[in-house]
């Protein structure tokens, strides 16, 4: 009878592409009617569309922030965590999501990756790293976020 | 225009006296009546009485957990943010909460009154720590929010 | 048979009095001639004073540095740690260190002085934080070092 | 006139293959040899090859340890630093050696080559993570550590 909430990760870089911010937006939203929250790096590009689009449709969202403040998060995020611990903290998004999607993403989103497949966690990508071994590449947000619910029921049961 | 939540931080021991989990409780609720978020350690004792006062009120609570499964939490921990950082997650929890409450508390709490006032947070305390220079010392759950909410509204003008 | 060396934290404000730098100066030379190794904050004040002594008399200094660039080291830091992790590489230099002196300091000492209590370090102050219950109050270098090092000699035995 | 010391990291996994851990036993040497010290994470396998190797040609070892205690670390560890922060630690790898090689290695490996990339340090590979973008592969320890110092002579001239 707990309380608590299953976390979702959306990792990806504070820059991206106009094909990674509508991924990274419909990915926000699809957790949201999921029922999950949102957790993320908390700043600008990726984290910052899936952050809008989970808002939007009317989910909360974490962000993780690698500096001391907390008016660093981009304006979608709902519950700033301040960190002030850089790229340390993509190991607490990483523990602390139960599954992760990447979505395009430079060497901090690998990081990152690595980090949630040492863990055991599902990770998802769409573009960017999709052919690190452990990744499953997905094509859609659809279906980046059905195989990554599918895993965790398979997970649990 | 932003989403984000305020955040109370709530500290003290994983073990309380029946006095001191009477404070948590309330300070909890009375964290949920304002409409803030309470984040905390997310284990026992004050930690848990005062989740427990603030979801019972309808409110959300974040526990910043030391170990790395969110299965740590207790029961009253609404978003577990896994840390795997043991005591260095008490420095996020001061980052992340705008003003803190102690209750009790032993050496772990001191470190968190520490560090709260060296980033300037406002700090009151019930019981423990509260001869602490810098410290304001409280007496009942309802004056340590309500200096707590005073001072946020001053330093907001 | 293991190469491994004891380290001694010395920990205390970037800012110190005259007093406070000639303490740390003396307790950096005193944990040379003991053949321990200095670990502390690796910047200014007390940090930089017992370094300084520390290398004068021909020992090593670690630094656990809160920024993100070894430049920050004050130079007399012969092992520059950078944790770019702010205010939480002070639990660090608690964990890393047999055992720890205060020289002076603020609520940053005051943090590392509980998290280095919690864990059950043998804690020696000279000014500033000597009143906390759990400290050993000091008069003078030598005596605070003479205290800790049989404190480490009884716990080993 | 700075007391400090070069730091060099060695990256790879816990389990290592016999060829592995000839060449991170070689690549500690090499080091030692350069006069500069030896970062790893500090237990074993290559990491504890390359620390034995590192103090057999007389140079000194900091191992940063994931756990809460310097008994973790392997024999050859002549400064433990403990960290309590499980993966986190790898961050604190990245940021303080100048330049790493990694050797062989799993998704610990990975993520902690995509920190140090991010954070633009020289990166060489033995096995393992090699075809990363980003990675220098090597064929050998003695040219691993070669490319290693050339680069650094270049970024600091």
């Amino acid at each position: 009878m707990s309380a608590q909430k299953l976390l979702i990760g959306v990792i990806g870089a504070g820059q991206a592409t106009e094909q990674g911010r509508q991924w990274a937006y419909e990915i926000g939203r699809l957790i949201a009617w999921r029922e999950a929250f949102l957790v993320c790096g908390g700043l600008g590009g990726v984290m910052e569309e899936a952050c809008r689009g989970c808002i939007e449709a009317g989910g909360e969202t974490v962000g993780i922030l690698p500096g001391d403040d907390a008016a660093q998060a981009n304006p979608w995020v709902s519950l700033p965590i301040v960190t002030n611990m850089g790229h340390a903290r993509n190991v607490i998004i990483a523990h602390s999501a139960r599954a992760l999607v990447a979505v395009e993403g430079e060497y901090g989103t690998l990081s990152e990756i690595a980090v949630a497949l040492k863990l055991g966690r599902p990770v998802t990508a769409l573009g960017g790293w999709r052919d690190i071994p452990g990744v499953m590449p997905a094509v859609t947000p659809r279906g980046a976020i059905s195989w990554l619910f599918d895993r965790l029921r398979t997970q649990d049961s």
